[in-house]
């Protein structure tokens, strides 16, 4: 059976397959190997998520699919006395609501390997501007709905959680920062992933995948791909 | 449940999940709608097609799928006397092979709405420049392995099949040349899309399922949208 590949999370999976998205990615590496599912609810955060699991799940995969990624912290991340206040969601919370979302994958799909992703950096300047243009709030001493340094607690939050129930983690709040001008180059509006950024966290779950012996290498192809067929006699490659 | 769209076809269907393809733009149209099932199969003709299309299946939907695009030609068009020799499919043959797939796919899902989709208009000049960089033919006279004219008859004899079963069908051939410059803004190699060509496809498919009542308007939304949730109490967004 053609394994599959679950995509769980916020608007960052959500928006996954636009042009030069992290999702489109995997579908196109995969595209002989596996399919890939979406599920992505932007804006939402683990509370929401945990509320929802059943039901964002209805459809997504009859037998356990290979691998899940399970992304959520951008929105939990949100300060609680800013604009986007509704959003947050408590630290503590925040790794029980994971703990709780990882426990159902568990029981649901005992063989599927469960990939946690941390929050993603934040560049404050373009929230800033970002909440200007849509609130209409224009005060230069306000502060970012969203922090670096919060995102950055979930991110550690997001990965102690994963240690403590032994599933790989992809701390995507560190790797990104690792790249030159981060947040203009990986980042399209403080928060949400440009191509480039795409490619980072693309790259970071193709090598997770792969340490899971999920790879192009080691996945059978479904069919004879087209370089195996025999120009002076094709139809032998369809020979079961 | 989810209703799910299949892309059946050749490379361009394989490929359809490249930066800016066809295949992730529906997918992402329809993020929160439907999903979408990538079986594409490069360098496929429609004998071949026809041959492994129960395994090509496999896993691709257990309910009836709400649509199927088939999306073969381009390669049964190759020229039966050029490189690409060992790929042509006489056009009786193409045409009856096409009358198959769809058959099976009517037999295999009576409810779901199976949409075809000609071979795309060649640019012969590029295709000579690609025979000569990867066959190291550097003949100036020699012909295209692939040529508009017999890409044309090809587009002629699906629209043909499709108007026969009464079948909805794109035809992209004659489409993709209304465009200026078609040659070298849609096809980047003479045959394959740039993400200009997949932008054209890509609106052929999304009015073509809108005419069959597959459309953002129309179908439901899986989960309540990050709008609809109320800042000041989210989570009766969440009650069902």
């Amino acid at each position: 059976m053609r394994p599959r590949l679950v995509l769980f999370g916020d608007s960052i999976t959500e928006m996954s397959f636009q042009s030069g998205g992290w999702g489109a990615a995997l579908t196109d590496r995969f595209a002989r190997q596996a399919d890939v599912v979406l599920r992505g609810l932007s804006g939402y955060n683990t509370r929401w998520a945990l509320k929802v699991l059943p039901r964002a799940m209805e459809g997504a995969a009859d037998a356990d699919p290979a691998a899940i990624t399970v992304f959520f912290g951008a929105n939990d991340a949100s300060l609680p006395d800013q604009v986007s206040a509704h959003q947050n969601v408590p630290l503590e919370e925040y790794q029980s609501n994971l703990r709780a979302i990882c426990g159902y994958f568990k029981e649901r799909w005992p063989s599927t390997a469960i990939i946690l992703i941390t929050p993603p950096p934040i560049y404050e300047p373009a929230r800033i501007r970002l909440c200007r243009d849509i609130h209409g709030v224009d005060d230069p001493s306000r502060q970012a709905e969203r922090t670096n340094e919060a995102a950055g607690s979930y991110a550690q939050a997001c990965i102690s959680v994963a240690k403590e129930l032994g599933h790989p983690v992809i701390d995507i709040w560190t790797k990104m920062q690792e790249f030159p001008d981060w947040q203009t180059s990986a980042l399209s509006d403080g928060l949400h992933f440009t191509p480039t950024g795409n490619q980072i966290l693309f790259h970071e779950v193709v090598k997770t995948l792969a340490s899971i012996g999920f790879s192009q290498e080691s996945l059978p192809s479904d069919l004879p791909r087209y370089r195996e067929i025999d120009p002076k006699d094709p139809m032998k490659a369809f020979e079961v």
